[in-house]
């Protein structure tokens, strides 16, 4: 609201929109809960104290207010839904403003999905501001839909709701000075730009937070955050669907460093974002496990603010946005009442009416598999007596790096069920050059059929694995009719599917929707054979090239310790059983 | 240092230029203290932490390293000599950086003012950033050097070392939301706005941080600071040479909010600059009174550069401007070495060598003291019985206002030494209009003789207090020939002076000089009969028209709770004797 129009209120002259009168309210910034009413008129916070008229008062009696939630760092993407539907999920928990890394889309469709993640998340209940995808493709070892150099970034700088640098995994070219890393740095010198360092420590990280990165929310352990936050670094503490953090390390949260300290999701699937939560499951988990209950709510309002810069919001208090949550149980914090911009936006759980969601066109990022099918061929011709082989952990991103004597038919590889070793092929999707990166993966554990996706981090490109052919063919055309999605087949036949059409990452149904899809295709594939909890998610990590050991591109094989590309086959021994061989010499040799 | 230098030596590649070892580290960061070396290049901070090699090394022996301080608010022409001889009080006391709010010399000078003193503050030890002055003049009510509108402020945003906009003092054109107010509030919204609030609280405190001030200076009690800090305000606690709040703010201070405190100086004269030091006393006090030391030093150096967005400094950590203190003790702050950009610039309480001070032209702000001399009259014709007296009292800005019955000899009002009574003039002496403000002042205490000075808060006229006409005018009239300063008369004899030729506020001597004659000054108006510690310092707030209660301008006598002239002569009784008189009735009526 303009200036005028609030000191008249604000002063007493004239009435506020709505007073919520008699509520406990958390101030961040002493640490105290303080009985008093909240006045809002407009989309902004009044005043906080006794004595504010109002044309509509609300009586809390005695329930708590704070801030809404600010998820520090999520890409919208990954749960698989467009922003208003995420919007949908995140809201009614209490999460009023979110900074997403349009990481997913822009290797996709570059800055053209960027652009559309803007233009769909105009005019939500949730806040959604932008932090720039610093690094598009991830490497040059796979094939990406976009190239994101500093010029095309610095183009994006200035766009409303735009804040600064997502995330920046190139912590070598930062670290080294490559030229690339460095251009992006310095056209982005004096704004944010968040980090993105796993396990990187002593020089290396010194020289890295030097260089401008000043967020990380990779942190696996204490000491890890601990040394990230004496360099002044603000740690984004995660829970993801995929990597979940915060038990690990909120032991190095104290009182003095807290302030420091934020919450984000990074990645979080519909069923976790509809049966957890968000934010709000951050703050639960938090006061659980023995965290002071303003503090966690501090690390999930005002602190993000502060890093972001974010100065109209994270606190109660005269000119800031009225973004808040009445809630009754500090220990088990629930959000009863949602506001956003002075509105009630949330109510027990689900938003209240019909929130106008806008209609975004998405053509531009529709439409984006491109496979030349009568080309396409996945057989792998015998080329040695052993191969690498790909191991996934459960429920984890890093894989194993195993070696293996294949079993080979007619000169050419084949899966092998018995000894869970399936065929993995990357196919590149989103400029018809026509490559195919084939392997093998043990751990997926299907006994026939196939599963495809065209979510496959960070490139995405179509990634396929099944126990023969066939299957793995009609799964992945299956996507391709699609559109974009995720597909379960056996033989010629399409069992489940989810579509998602908009940049093959994101579905145009509503979250619930979604979820159900994903329960189905989930169930489909366990029922071909798989054990992992998630096998799609596990398969979309299984292209990821930055992530230890072994992983598979659209342009061959990556061992990522090395950070180069190897070949299928190999006259190494498998590792283990070197190393179990060595050992039983030294054994026997009694030293 | 450019980035890609930074990097080489970071990761190793290269040396430093030095390295501090066997420092204990103060972490601002995370509230430790860290065994650590540290590495600087160039102007940097490289590292913190074992490994660093470097061309030079100096062995701290487990001496303790924190972030060079930041005095968040200071009027350097207050300590009436240059920025370069501000630096070498108090960089040598581990001061690196100050903003300072050029407030004094813009009402006599205006942009020209501000620009000298940018000019005269550039290539120093200490780094000095200006806030803008926003209310020059404080007031209509007396007639200042200079009119500064936000298109003026806006004209100086942008130079370099500008940060935004200082002490918002207009508080009622604030909440009132005045077009000249707001317009200046307009003009930097989104930049750092400090506010000027004394006493300001409720309604009126909600509605003037939602305009946009974020900061105070001006709390005296605890419960006024808690006010503050609960609303988001960055609350700096002062001492400077005319108001202490240390002791009496400290206890508002909590691990909760400190985050959220600094230290400011604001006004100190030379001898306490010298005798008792500036942010470094504040630090030994603060942990004199009981806080904790390592919360002082964040006051001192995180939170103020936090606030005031300096994001290369404040700190201990790679990347950061090495600006660092060594010490030993941290129960009674005294800084050893002083590092201001990576060099040594204070060992032992005294700069390093020479350090180059620029010679800066400073003819556009000389001979600012313009008054026909051939047309004053300070006669005060007798109309009436009785007269408003200014009260003075003792070491405060603040003033009583007294109703008298003047002595009168041949139709004048004289002044009368047995009652302590003395005349009082401020005479216009920027823009030539023959203005005189006449009237009385207790407490001033002078047996005979004058003190005559240019330093007037806040229009900086020409404000003298006496016993007779002549020695005023003599007083006066030495002031004006130097161009402006300090003059003790007696008669038609000039016994002391202090010149301070640069805008009337400042000297162009060395801090040492200054408070030599600054002493001899003293002493002598202490010999002339006046009992006050600092007669001129209380001189020199009789002329200011926003402090409560009786104060007299150019233009005349002012009643600040009225905020409206008031005539010298007046009808009225005493009131405090009217007081009485009331209550005695009361308790005669027995109700």
């Amino acid at each position: 609201m303009n200036l005028p129009d609030f000191l008249k209120i604000a002063r007493g002259d004239e009435p506020a929109d709505l007073a919520l009168r008699h509520g406990r309210v958390i101030n961040v910034y002493t640490g105290e809960i303080i009985e008093a009413d909240v006045a809002i008129a407009g989309d902004t916070i009044i005043g906080v104290g006794p004595g504010y008229e109002a044309k509509e008062e609300i009586d809390l009696a005695g329930r708590t207010i704070c801030p809404g939630l600010i998820d520090a760092h999520v890409h919208i993407e990954s749960s698989m839904v467009t922003p208003p539907q995420f919007a949908r999920a995140v809201v009614p928990r209490g999460t009023t403003t979110a900074v997403t890394d349009p990481h997913e889309i822009a290797n996709v469709a570059g800055a053209t999905g960027i652009r559309y993640m803007l233009a769909a998340s105009e005019g939500l209940p949730l806040s959604v501001y932008v932090n720039l995808p610093s690094c598009v493709p991830a490497t040059t070892m796979g094939t990406a839909g976009a190239n994101l150099e500093a010029e095309d970034l610095a183009a994006l700088a200035d766009l409303p709701r735009v804040i600064g640098l997502a995330e920046f995994m190139n912590v070598p070219g930062a670290v080294l000075g490559l030229p690339n890393a460095l251009e992006k740095l310095l056209a982005f010198q004096g704004r944010v730009i968040d980090g993105h360092a796993p396990g990187v420590s002593g020089k290396w990280l010194q020289a890295y937070v030097g260089a401008g990165p000043g967020s990380d929310h990779e942190c696996t352990t204490p000491d890890e955050m601990l040394e990230k936050l004496r360099l002044g670094m603000y740690v984004f503490v995660r829970e993801s669907t995929a990597a979940q953090n915060l038990r690990a390390l909120l032991p190095a949260v104290t009182p003095q460093n807290s302030r420091r300290c934020a919450f984000c999701s990074d990645d979080r699937h519909p069923a976790d974002l509809l049966d957890e939560g968000h934010l709000d499951h951050m703050v639960r988990l938090a006061v659980a496990e023995g965290l002071d209950p303003i503090t966690a709510i501090q690390m999930a309002t005002l602190n993000a603010a502060e890093w972001f810069r974010l100065r109209d919001r994270g606190a109660i208090a005269p000119g800031k946005r009225a973004d808040l949550i009445v809630f009754s149980n500090l220990k088990d914090f629930r959000a009863e009442m949602v506001y956003a911009g002075g509105r009630l936006v949330a109510q027990d759980g689900a938003l209240t009416g019909a929130w106008p969601m806008l209609d975004v066109d998405d053509s531009a990022v529709c439409g984006t598999v491109h496979v030349d099918w009568n080309q396409l061929s996945l057989a792998i011709p015998a080329e040695g007596r052993r191969v690498r082989v790909i191991g996934v952990v459960p429920d984890q991103v890093v894989t194993e790096h195993l070696i293996e004597t294949p079993t080979i038919v007619d000169g050419l590889v084949i899966a092998d069920v018995e000894r869970d070793l399936l065929k993995l092929a990357v196919i590149e999707r989103h400029r018809g050059t026509g490559n195919v990166g084939l392997g093998l993966v043990r751990g997926m554990g299907l006994k026939r059929g196939a599963l495809a996706g065209s979510v496959g981090h960070d490139a995405h490109n179509l990634t396929v694995a099944g126990c023969d052919d066939v299957s793995m063919t009609t799964a992945a055309r299956a996507v391709g009719e699609m559109g974009g999605g995720l597909v379960a087949a056996a033989g010629d036949e399409v069992l489940t599917t989810v579509p998602l059409p908009i940049g093959g990452l994101m579905s145009d149904r509503p979250v619930e929707t979604v979820r159900e899809q994903m329960d189905a295709l989930v169930a489909t594939a366990h029922e071909l054979g798989s054990p992992l909890h998630d096998p799609f998610m596990t398969l979309g990590f299984l292209a990821l090239e930055v992530i230890p050991s072994l992983k598979l591109t659209d342009q061959g094989l990556v061992d990522v310790e090395k950070f180069d590309f190897v070949p299928l086959f190999t006259e190494q021994f498998d590792r283990a059983l070197t190393f179990s061989i060595k050992r039983s010499i030294i054994a026997a040799r009694g030293t």
